[in-house]
């Protein structure tokens, strides 16, 4: 059994922070489980344009308020506590938190921690 | 994408009610993630013993107090916001609530949804 506390994970180097999120990797490819597990913060008025091409991404709005536009679809969805949203086919999205955003981010596979890069393919290199 | 609210997932036939828990499964097998995902409530002051011998879970605490005791190592952790625990081991557990504990759980390989006695295995059948 594994038990890991939050505040113990945003101090370590599990902590990754962006110009628009930070994000909190409980569980990582090391931890065994098949998934990883991320506490992550969007920030209030950050725009985030994301494509993950390697991941399927569930994501569950705790706190705070927002929209998810996909871009496939062209269809804009509220966020709001227990909203959750599910990348099933590596989805060409943008995120606009009107507050901060805190979710609690799965993906498959898990993310090893050293794809920050990848993760964040369509941001900007400097804010990354 | 998915996109799905907590409230229409627990007046759905996805919510799952028991003497010690209820459990909103917004994400199943079905929906093509890999793995399932649930905001469960452990109701306070009802004991829980579990043992998925067929799953690994990982549980995420974002409301509420209680204990978690390892039955392997016979250590017991702490549960509060921000704590996660991970049975990378189909642990033998038992959580004692203090207060309703609002958790996020996440299942690999996924739960289809049909298998709540085998998930419950270790309830007596009447609470289940």
């Amino acid at each position: 059994m594994l038990v890991k506390k939050l505040d113990d994970i945003r101090a370590s180097d599990r902590n990754v922070v962006t110009d628009g999120w930070e994000s909190a990797r409980l569980l990582l490819k090391d931890d065994g489980m098949g998934f990883s597990f991320h506490i992550t913060t969007l920030y209030a008025g950050k725009e985030s344009r994301m494509h993950y091409q390697n991941h399927l991404e569930a994501v569950y709005v705790i706190s705070g308020t927002g929209t998810i536009e996909d871009l496939d679809s062209g269809r804009t969805h509220r966020l709001q506590p227990g909203t959750i949203y599910a990348l099933d086919n590596h989805d060409r999205h943008i995120v606009r938190p009107e507050t901060d955003i805190v979710t609690a981010c799965v993906f498959n596979p898990p993310v090893t921690g050293r794809e920050v890069h990848d993760e964040t393919g369509a941001y900007p290199a400097d804010t990354a």
